[in-house]
């Protein structure tokens, strides 16, 4: 095990949106600094990082002068081009590693690996045709939706089904695309955990929340979950058992629902969580702390949480909301510096202290 | 009342130490950029703000293009040179104002300004030769501190009298410098009150706090305040009746000593402070928010504590307790980026949630 990185060392962060914005402030609490790589212009994450370097994925040379530049490397998001990350392997370690970013980018692949550990999930077939698409949905049933493997986030690249579907106009949509037909689960919550991991095998877990979407995208956490002690636990071992199996070093955010048969694991999120934001009010440690805790081979924070919370996403025009917020003596304002408020964006969240 | 700044709008801040950098920390949090101006290389609020000017504020070019750049102007510090401020308030407005400035800036006028609303201060009177020393000692006594009245800080500038004070020798010491003898106020404790008003005139106030100093240094901050709570209201509307005197903008600082007497006023400070660093885990918006909420337009949060908290200063050497500090689960570290520990160099702090 390396020492822990001290004062003036870097962590380099692939991604420059909302989470590498707050992935940079947590490392400037630990006198750590950030160096941003992302494509786009003027990122919200470039705004608070010591450095920025703005490159496309397939530019080598700025992708080696930023290894130069860091002493580890993270991400704020897992689809990153694989050979970006061969090139950055090859020169600075990069946490988590390419197990979890490989499991996690593919759904086939992760239910594989969800099932593997003896973990349920929602029942899955493999979609690769249209014919294949036909025998899935009658093992399945027509309660399913079809999924793309790779890519897919916030409800993008999925196509819910019904006894009315017309499935090879379904498949067409989905233009070849390798998916994954997932059956409906009937659920009574979706809660999620926000795990951690760090080289040494240490293993810390936030309490769980209860999720609640709107249009495919998250829209509140409330924590504790509104779940039983029992289920609570459940879900803090789930968690722990898929960190372990993928020798996991950093956040981990993992979705589960809430079913009469126990909890069914959704998906698994390499690094830190949406639904892990309400950590910042609640808790001595954040998961962004705690995620540059665990890349930076520092000791990690218990999870212990001191208040009851709820974390409320604004989208787009909620920002409208930010007024009577600012003016709530319970609320935390989180915001992401993105000057365009479109529709389904997320410009910002707040922290509501509820005890 | 201008309307409040709004996501892309920046915060100018003179000074780039740890207390511009979570100010900057706390713009970014408000979707708000931050741009430091410091005359030293490699300043630690530069690593997390999204601009930094590196000039001497004697620079007119450096500090026209800075005033060019930002849509309000700030300070870390109270010392800033009177003729920097000249340049800069023509083109941009400066809260704290310049009213606040120059009367926390002389500990004479600020004594003056302090009687002159009815506060108790400590006795006090002016010394600027060796014959207003020995005269000033004679009405005040031999307890007394003999201090500059510009440009002091965490004990700089300071000397200790005794019956033994060979009061030419402590004149000689103090090369000239205009300075104030006060009375030794014999006090059971110290607090401070971290409060704030914005330009509509509201005011809110977090709550006192207990200080403990190590030679001449904050060391620790405990709160709720160890005091009565007619006290309590005491200070917070002591601490109210100096904001709405001064018309002030921002977050004050307010040092009070708890006698038999009640509450002496022992300095101010127009600016976030040290001993204020607590609330940046007991409350949903804490000093360096709350600041930048003022000078920004925006309406204050209300101050409410919702933690028992205890913040103690990490100076020089006293890094060496990280580890153990980042293996308690209690603790909140934030470091200040600072690669060089030097004896008596604030390196960081950490807030220990009590309950």
């Amino acid at each position: 095990m390396r020492e822990p990185l001290q004062t003036g060392a870097t962590i380099g962060i692939l991604g420059g949106g909302q989470l590498g914005r707050m992935l940079a402030v947590a490392a400037s609490r630990l006198g750590l600094r950030a160096h941003i790589y992302e494509p786009a212009a003027d990122a919200p994450a470039a705004q608070v990082a010591h450095r920025c370097t703005t490159a496309d994925y397939s530019d080598e040379a700025a992708l080696l002068a930023f290894a130069d530049s860091v002493d580890v490397i993270t991400y704020e998001f897992e689809n990153i081009p694989a050979e970006a990350l061969d090139i950055l392997g090859r020169h600075r370690p990069i946490h988590p590693g390419r197990l979890a970013l490989a499991t996690s980018q593919d759904r086939l692949t992760e239910k594989e690996f969800l099932t593997g550990l003896g973990l349920m999930t929602a029942p899955y077939q493999a979609v690769d045709s249209a014919s294949d698409l036909h025998s899935a949905s009658a093992s399945i049933g027509p309660a399913a939706i079809l999924k793309t493997r790779r890519f897919g986030y916030d409800g993008k690249g999925q196509i819910r089904l019904s006894p009315e579907s017309d499935l090879d106009a379904v498949w067409a949509e989905m233009a070849d695309a390798p998916s994954v037909l997932e059956g409906f689960v009937a659920f009574s919550s979706e809660i999620s955990v926000i795990a951690a991991r760090n080289a040494s095998g240490q293993i810390s877990s936030f309490d769980p929340g209860t999720n609640e979407h709107r249009g495919g995208i998250l829209h509140k956490t409330t924590v504790p979950a509104r779940i039983s002690a029992a289920l609570r636990t459940d879900a803090v071992l789930i968690a722990s058992r898929i960190l372990n199996a993928l020798e996991y070093v950093g956040v981990m955010g993992v979705e589960l629902f809430v079913t009469d048969a126990g909890l069914i694991v959704n998906e698994i999120a390499p690094r830190v969580h949406n639904s892990g934001h309400w950590t910042q009010q609640a808790c001595s440690v954040d998961q962004f702390e705690q995620h540059i805790r665990a890349i930076a081979g520092w000791p990690l924070g218990d999870g212990k949480r001191h208040l009851d919370v709820e974390m409320v996403n604004l989208i787009g025009d909620d920002i409208r909301q930010l007024p009577s917020l600012a003016a709530d003596g319970n609320v935390a304002i989180h915001m992401y510096g993105k000057a365009e408020a479109r529709t389904g964006r997320k410009m910002g969240h707040y922290n509501r202290i509820v005890r």
